[in-house]
């Protein structure tokens, strides 16, 4: 049995870790850390959780140091440039941890990060062991890791999205555009005009057009899956909804070919994944049929009289894009079942 | 472990069962029938359930003949006024059916049901031996019953609500005001003007005033709690979002108290019960918190200077409304854990 | 012509105000002011007014006394206890004022507004003269006054509600029931955990539960329709959209009454009234009908055997609920057509 | 005065025409006809439009004849291919027709019409000299036309966002991408799975992926504007909310170019229009800020180290994408103010 601490807990990824770890069957303990609500119990501060803490946690938001002595693996969800010491920490006590910021995102290339973050780095030694935490690109390494820098939302729906075909080669790494929408949880917790519903709600609009940090951290992986420089044209929007993620990516056929035959690569290089759904021929990805689980469905289509690769994915930001992600990499760090406490059902609406 | 068998797979209330028991560790099997769909498979008529059948099923939407022989217990989810021959079929086969319809929540009342729903009974014989399916209120009937008649998803909300002030004598029954609102899969799969999107999003109203069919069943159940006859004024609106039912109820108070020691009765009432949450004093019921859940959160207000008591619940309309409550008795019928495959953990968002 | 002024024009009620003035016939000129955002355009805040000022204003934020000096009427859309010191620089210049604060909704009774707002009065002289700015009520109050406290949202939504019911003693005063439900706009522009898309999106919940602000103004109203005192039990809701209220309001009836009885006495009371549609028989008021007009439509129910009067009141809680009753009084208090600027038609959806 | 027809009025491009002409201050009067509700009042099936007739149309929905008979124009809302024979009645008796289906969007083009709508034409003679109803390219035609093809929403949005680039030479017309994002209300009156507010609700996708119908129109007027023919990857994607259109639209640059020099290229094309607002640099196109008016608002992007220009493009699609659009056209060819009846100014919210 692991035991699990979350420091950041009642951010809305870190609560919403708090909802798949308490009904992780592999997890018997959880401690709970935030510094905005500390010393209340996360039931109060998130009532949906009242009563169903399951022995494994009394709900207390506690200190972040507790948090990573009662733990074997520890997950920081906090603002982006805090992770680097908890992962000091953690290593010096023998513990793992597993970092949704992006600070843990670009391996050793320091100064990729450091040109959209705005920061240094005090570790470098630990980000030259850290793993990047894409299970459908890295799971032999994960499972060795320490250390995991868990991708980003719209990263991991535009990789799974793209990187089967620049594998093989299909397409042209000339222009890839990926228009992406999220819904409103990926702006988070923190209250602001752009998350208030009397303006976002019946309302759309793309943001941070050509300047997303996103947008280098899908450039890299995209390039590591061509095996040389790729050139994305990524635009985030915003949908008037609270989970959900379709990245509508759009690419040159390097040659002609069919729907078919694309489709079944696809088919082949997701044929093992427990979480990538490639959906029949004729159908669409939509984030319904992937809402609160951690699945990503990709839909395949050939457009412009076969010159286009139009590649569909879906998944919930909250889960395949953070938190169930996030669990994911614990489960194949821990030897579990890797679908332990993940293996959710979607509902039909 | 149990076979069960679902009639009428592809609506909304059948797909959520589905949904359900697929992820239930005491059902082995799941036989599934549908007249629209026949012959078609269920994943591709709800995409969120590909991959997702879990050896319990093929999944391809049978004849419900075939539904019920292969099943222990079967779960029909008709149009009002079909379950009585699907009965007598169970029965006749030694085979449990839990009915979603209004069909069996009259008992032996043939007068209302025939005044509601307009149709005369063919086996009164079935109905006097049915039970009423709210655990709350009959956990050992339905223990020992064939048939359960599921209650409705308002009627569930506001009988939960008002029950135990009724039961203790707190309130008049002279004029119980339940105003109730409800997320649109209330108005089912079959799309009409009132739940096409562009005239339901971004709108409120009431409809059926004083004439929804759920008056009558509510108006028994909480007769009976009073042992007396009530006088119940339901008013019943539509919400623009999907799932959760708010009911506020309001009743004049027979003799001043306060607000702790109505709030210290409904904790008493309901304090070994898996799915009802008395909330703490100074917090409201909100859907969000039952989201996906069987849970049923009350909270409790005294006001109108201790005049009046008013009660709030809220429950997802879609699982302790409907399909979760059926779980919730299956798992009473065949003595399994009673919260087994729907301790679901709500979302926070 | 009417030169127009607006103190807090960049709050949710200021920025509606803009939006009517601008259209309006009879507003030559509208000076703006807002402390947040002093000296920025207004249609850099709000993009929605780019290019729409129509030669009336340059949009320049300004300060709040160059915006008395330039108007012949003053609105005052500030936080609860600021009007009182603008309405008398108004009055020492000759201007009118039209608060949509509370601060004037009380006319002379010092002591609630006290109890309720927790602030004393300073010119107790000028509420002496101030007028509550319902036209529906005090038409012929308004169209002399100087100074108008312009109703709140919900107050206006119910006291339409109920008003000819309990004018005609229809009515038992003893337990009125106002179950109200509004649009998230209501919590206006500053950005909340209440507000914010994730948490309101998909959820519904009462809030305020006996201690709502509006509870003392509502009894106030419905008492002076009556000539007693009379019971509220109001519960305001926030529903999961922008614009709209709807009062659900359920009264004992004296005596048993048709509903075509209580239906012609609603339509002879509202018979001149440009902006209250009593609606026929049969059919429900509903938000989207009003959205974004000035109207308040009303439809009548008498359930329970004949012995309870339902009565549903929709309007849109920006316009008729705040901004768009400002207009109105405006109109009539400059002798202006009181549909003019304010006759929008709502749209189907 | 302009005495308008409407056939087909209470679909949903209707019922808009309905609310714009009601309130058009050179209309005096409409007659209205309808199919599905023929006899009935408009009133009682748009309650929104209860006693808002103003004199101009007592309501009925009647013959489509005497519509035409009773008008100077009549604009045609139907579905495709029914419109040759309205438009010949309309010339034979000396009237106008603005139609708003697919019917005359082409030109003389018939075989791209039949190939994506599978029919033929009657009457090729009266397409010769239809005139396409986009303002902002064919303006002059349509003063003279008689007969009016009224574009596409998706169509208008593409097509004014791209235009003064193609016709400018700036963009390689190799591979042009149009992801666009459309409301619900696009999917029209008449409900279906697709527009259940259960299922769309909370959800996004997108559909008819390399088949919408609105692709060869697109291509067609692109390729006009580029004096060549351009290939078009279009792909269209429901939103969850009403009303909206947002193009997102991805092109090489021919040559390196600053955001600046390209905004003041589109500055300078649109500088004229009363209805296209051209964005300050550093702000996007949103649909809130375009709702309810005839706003096409466009933000331009130069991204990928100014190799790519990204144009987005915000209209709402019952207003500038069709019936406010079709307005203009008709205030064209009678020479009133092109603004008159349609100069709304959207809502902050």
């Amino acid at each position: 049995m692991i035991k699990a601490g979350i420091i950041g807990a009642t951010g809305y990824v870190g609560v919403e870790l708090v909802r798949l770890l308490l009904a992780h069957p592999n997890v018997s303990k959880l401690t709970l850390s935030s510094v905005s609500f500390e010393g209340q119990n996360i039931a109060d501060v998130y009532p949906n959780l009242r009563g169903l803490l399951r022995g494994k946690t009394d709900g207390v938001l506690g200190d972040a140091e507790a948090a990573v002595e009662a733990s074997d693996v520890v997950f920081t969800a906090l603002p982006h440039g805090i992770a680097e010491e908890w992962a000091a920490k953690c290593l010096s006590k023998g513990k793992k941890l597993i970092d949704l910021s992006a600070d843990f995102r670009f391996d050793d290339d320091e100064a990729t990060f450091k040109a959209w973050y705005g920061k240094d780095w005090v570790h470098p030694d630990i980000h030259a062991k850290s793993v990047y935490g894409l299970p459908e690109m890295n799971r032999q390494k994960i499972a060795a890791a320490s250390v995991i820098g868990n991708p980003g939302c719209y990263v991991t729906a535009a990789t799974l999205a793209l990187m089967p075909a620049l594998e093989a080669g299909l397409i042209s790494a000339d222009m890839l555009v990926v228009d992406a929408k999220s819904g409103i949880t990926g702006t988070g917790r923190n209250p602001t005009a752009t998350n208030n519903f009397s303006e976002s709600g019946e309302s759309f609009m793309p943001y941070g057009v050509g300047k997303h940090r996103h947008q280098p951290e899908i450039a890299r992986n995209l390039g590591k899956a061509a095996g040389k420089e790729v050139n994305v044209v990524f635009t985030p929007h915003l949908l008037p909804m609270s989970r959900g993620i379709i990245a509508t990516c759009y690419a040159r056929l390097e040659k002609p070919l069919t729907a078919e035959e694309v489709h079944g690569l696809y088919e082949k290089r997701y044929g093992g994944e427990p979480f990538v759904r490639v959906l029949p021929l004729g159908t669409v990805a939509t984030t319904k049929n992937v809402r609160g689980s951690n699945f990503c469905d990709i839909s395949v289509h050939v457009v412009s009289g076969g010159t286009v690769l139009e590649i569909v994915s879906a998944l919930d930001n909250m889960v395949k894009g953070a938190a169930g992600q996030a669990v994911q990499n614990m489960n194949i760090m821990f030897s579990a079942e890797e679908t332990a406490g993940i293996d959710l059902i979607p509902a039909a609406f």
